[in-house]
């Protein structure tokens, strides 16, 4: 079952965040704003702008692929400046989700998973990396991203987010 | 695996929103703040505002905790106005979610649950409800709940949010 509780929802995820930057690259366009405006928009100093929100939201979800699967982690460079860039990110993040051979995820549940947090090795099971690190975390980007967009204007719903609009 | 799926990872997450408005009502008490201009500040004005993000991430774990085990979906009106009468309405969420027995998760996986989206009914089995609707509407709310926090100057950090702080 963890394959079924994670690369379906991840996938789903990922294109519904593919979906809202394509939308919020037509505002740019529409309204003739210069794309960096959105992209490296924070809501708040400390915070992380767009570009970075979508590269974790990435990140953490081939990561969650790979650590379930016990595979390589892959690692993909943190170069994206434009929208289109960061629309093939995410397909790149997609593509290694569901790459991974589900049969590579069974027992995952109960495996050790060893995480790096707040600088040190913690280890968990598969289901609590899953469940209690690696979804919320996806989650919190994906959204952060989305509240990025919506405080600076951008028209996207909640159906967006969802996954509900824009296959 | 779906109870272990559902009620730790919920609960965590009630906990970590506990303690992250515990911080933004002593930061409006430190700073002779009026708790109204948080609990009332939207990241825009077509969005929901904090109290209103609480309420819903209280109401999206219940109702995954009850629709999962086929038993009563809670009703709780929501009339919070107050930090501390929103730090109750989690704890009743995080106990609702705690009291449904175990067993009545069994075999929800492929139970049949019927949810309205978008006014239609719409039916999914339930580790889909759980995992492509009930989790992602959590974390939403509860996310957004924390960068409207952060976008308001309330010093909570990603640890809060993951629940690494204030248990």
């Amino acid at each position: 079952m963890i394959h079924a509780a994670t690369v379906p929802p991840l996938t789903r995820m990922l294109m519904a965040l593919h979906a809202i930057l394509a939308k919020a690259d037509a505002h740019c366009i529409a309204r003739k704003i210069d794309p960096a405006a959105l992209l490296t928009a924070r809501l708040f100093p400390d915070m992380f702008p767009l570009t970075r929100q979508v590269q974790l939201t990435c990140d953490f979800s081939s990561r969650a692929a790979a650590r379930l699967s016990a595979s390589e982690v892959p690692n993909f460079p943190d170069t994206e400046t434009t929208f289109d860039e960061l629309a093939a990110r995410i397909i790149r993040a997609r593509d290694h989700v569901n790459s991974v051979d589900p049969a590579a995820f069974d027992g995952a549940e109960r495996r050790v998973v060893t995480i790096k947090m707040r600088g040190q090795d913690v280890q968990m099971t598969g289901l609590d990396y899953l469940t209690i690190f690696a979804l919320p975390q996806v989650y919190f980007h994906a959204t952060t991203a989305y509240n990025i967009l919506r405080h600076n204007g951008v028209e996207v719903g909640k159906a967006d987010y969802m996954g509900l609009t824009g296959r």
